[in-house]
């Protein structure tokens, strides 16, 4: 029997969080059927269930970036060597990452290719071709894509050598107005993982240690798991005038000058889908936002076999009428698996909400409406039921942001000093709101003795700190320390 | 100045078809934006013109493919070498194209990994794993991904080092059932090509040295270019069990036996958008039939500075209406060019129909609608601007497919003996009907003597002969031989 078959076999129980977070994580993405290991090294199959996620996501994300007026594009997925040469913080950042075709057709390459991690170089290339003067300015281009990036330690969908993403590429005429995309992309994704994902995140900007290789300035949105480590779920770069220099980007400008164009970049990946399920996942397993979850709604038709046919035509005009609102509804008419047994399998998959229908309902034109997340039963008239399942939905996509923003405030420190910060690691394992007084050497300090790295410079943090929390000196900025993915 | 720069400078007019259509094909993609050259040899950077193509395909394919019972999922980029030895004949197809790569991470690969040329053998290792039982069939999967092939020759969309495409792979419970899977869906893509793309195709099955590597029956859409080659559109191939024995995918059946799934694999690529630019094309430049462009309709304002304001202001209400009835519209009122050279230019772009309106137009509360393929004008009351549009892309689409099947059908012959062929091809170079005693040798004189391979042993021939065009042997088969990209 294969490996993935004996898994599947031996998740009977989902491990309780509180006994074990990477194991219930594990579990739950198995049992729950969103991925499969891959016979590559740190490469794992989007199954239909995984991918369904991702695909929501992107239906979501891509509207938003075309209201704003980005287009797609696409790019090749190999960069030669050279390419990474020309920017020298970019070449130190990716260089042990990358992997590299050296043979293809039959022969060694005169020059290796890299496949790509991130796209700032053979964008950069090609901009410097297309843009001639600022009439083609801003140049605002998108790409979905797959990149690769070699990880030594990786885990299904957070971390994976191959992962999917999308990374935005845009070029302007100067400082202000890329400095203006670059938060606008950033209020996207914050608005996106908020209002869409229910992911209550911190916005903020990275400190120079922690910022891409090349950017000027780095912004990212940080989220909480329910193991209180973070995980950065979007970021959004300012690369000044970096790549435009290294690839001679530059435009005839109003005054008929050359000039270097200000660049940005931006993205977010398939770690949305680790991050979606650490947030809201419980032992139970998996638990979806309405506005994410592949599928809303559930309808389980119970009761004995002598009503049996009446009862799914009954449940059979009530999922129509859903369907034809747009709700994503199935019916589960299965006759070798109980009810009992359904429950729970819907539950685990992190549908929603459950609809149940029996005899006694059907004689009085009602129908169960149950809610995943807070288990709450409703008992609704069928005439209503379009409304009350929409109301239900809507409801449970607020209660789970609710849920998940009290988590994270009840999981927030603000440690004065590293003793305090340590202390606060061992036991509840959130974020620190620290005083830092700006020095690498201090931040080096918190990740040696804590094992919690900068996750970012808030714009708006709840309390402002004075001092450093190593060195006690007066502190330039108030930043979130945690323990990440 | 850059290569692009130049070439962009130069394409002043697009060279005539008749004169160079390789020249026209290349001017055409050019001045219309679609696409640049990368650094990379053979791949090219499918620009937002061109991309916003491709989305539209997907979109549409993605929702045939969806209401057949398929889903998306997502494999590896990666190929483990020793999966391309598992399947005799897949390996001897791919192995002269493969890409590879040899060293990530800064180590030497104890393993080479290609990256893929096609997913069958990574999909089989995976399908190994997940199917159990018959209850588990059939499995059905889409993957939208990028495929490299080395290419030696190649051509911007249509045959590129680096392409996109969407790969089908089903498992099913037996041989019927699989066959019933390869011709549903090359009745899907070939209904797609003709009622979407308005592009008439030859369905039928390829010939044994035609067939896909590893494939027990390949069958394939063939359509035929302005200049009378062939594109292959679409392929569906029936694997029987070679790759199920090669990957050991069985299943327990209904009588509790471990059997061999039988598979099968179809797939488009971006090719598709080559072949949608030298079906319509025409020595204006792209012609894009309405239900697959990207803009639909352009609409300009004309006329002297006085009424300017007040035009534009009617156009723009008028662009509120066919926005709102789903047009995809845009309003082009840019004063620094003049409306014929906006004419010209959205001809050459290719957009379906252009709206013109001026200060009498205006007064008459009247519109004039033209016809990109035809030239048509036709004045409309503004009230009925939203029918009188929807009605001419209507139109436009059938017209589009209208005339590129006529133009087909013209071009083709029913050569008796290979002499005949020959002359046929010096002069038309379309397609011909002919007649094939089923010998590989036969089929391998033709290609050598005439430079055309069999296209495919189409389903439903206009005429069927009795004699092989080489050998003069009883036909076994009538046969479209056609040149081909």
């Amino acid at each position: 029997m294969s490996k993935d078959k004996q898994e599947k076999q031996f998740v009977k129980e989902i491990t309780p969080q509180s006994e074990d977070f990477s194991r219930w994580y594990i579990d739950t993405i198995k049992k729950a059927d969103l991925m499969s290991y891959s016979p590559v090294r740190g490469c794992i199959v989007f199954k239909p269930d995984g991918y369904e996620i991702w695909e929501n996501i992107q239906r979501e994300l891509d509207s938003r970036f075309k209201e704003t007026g980005h287009r797609n594009a696409y790019f090749p997925l190999f960069i030669p060597e050279s390419f990474f040469q020309k920017e020298k913080e970019h070449v130190e950042g990716f260089n042990p990452e990358l992997p590299w075709v050296t043979e293809a057709g039959g022969e060694k390459l005169e020059e290796r290719l890299a496949i790509r991690p991130t796209s700032e170089t053979m964008v950069g290339h090609m901009y410097a071709e297309w843009i001639n003067s600022y009439r083609d300015l801003p140049l605002l281009i998108n790409q979905w894509a797959n990149v690769v990036r070699w990880e030594k330690k990786t885990q299904p969908f957070l971390r994976t050598s191959e992962f999917l993403w999308q990374e935005g590429h845009t070029a302007h005429e100067d400082e202000e107005d890329a400095r203006k995309e670059t938060m606008q992309m950033l209020e996207i994704y914050r608005d996106f993982a908020e209002n869409f994902l229910a992911i209550p995140v911190i916005m903020g900007q990275k400190t120079p240690s922690e910022k891409f290789a090349g950017a000027v300035d780095t912004y990212s949105i940080e989220a909480m798991m329910k193991d209180g480590k973070a995980v950065q779920a979007g970021t959004s770069h300012y690369l000044g005038t970096n790549f435009a220099v290294a690839f001679d980007i530059k435009y005839l400008d109003r005054d008929n000058q050359h000039t270097f164009c200000h660049t940005t970049s931006w993205g977010v990946s398939t770690r949305l889908i680790g991050a979606l399920i650490m947030v809201h996942g419980d032992d139970r397993g998996l638990a979806l936002p309405p506005k994410v979850a592949p599928l809303q709604v559930v309808m389980i038709p119970i009761g004995p076999p002598k009503t049996r046919e009446q009862v799914i035509a009954c449940v059979d005009g009530l999922y129509g009428q859903l369907k034809q609102a747009g709700v994503r509804v199935k019916v589960d008419d299965r006759q070798d698996q109980s009810p009992g047994w359904k429950f729970n399998e819907y539950e685990m998959r992190g549908v929603p909400v459950r609809v149940e229908l029996g005899p006694r309902d059907m004689e009085n034109g009602q129908v169960v409406l149950v809610s995943r997340i807070t288990g709450e039963k409703r008992v609704v008239a069928q005439s209503q039921i379009v409304e009350e399942v929409q109301k239900l939905l809507t409801e449970t996509q607020q209660e789970m942001y609710d849920r998940a923003k009290k988590f994270r405030d009840e999981a927030m420190t603000s440690a004065d000093t590293l003793d305090e910060l340590k202390g606060f690691l061992q036991q509840k394992r959130g974020f620190s709101l620290s005083g830092w007084c700006g020095s690498a050497a201090c931040e080096a300090t918190v990740k040696d003795e804590t094992g919690a790295t900068s996750r970012n410079i808030p714009f708006a943090p709840e309390v402002q700190k004075s001092t450093c929390l190593v060195c006690g000196e007066p502190a330039k900025h108030t930043v979130v320390f945690g323990r990440s993915y």
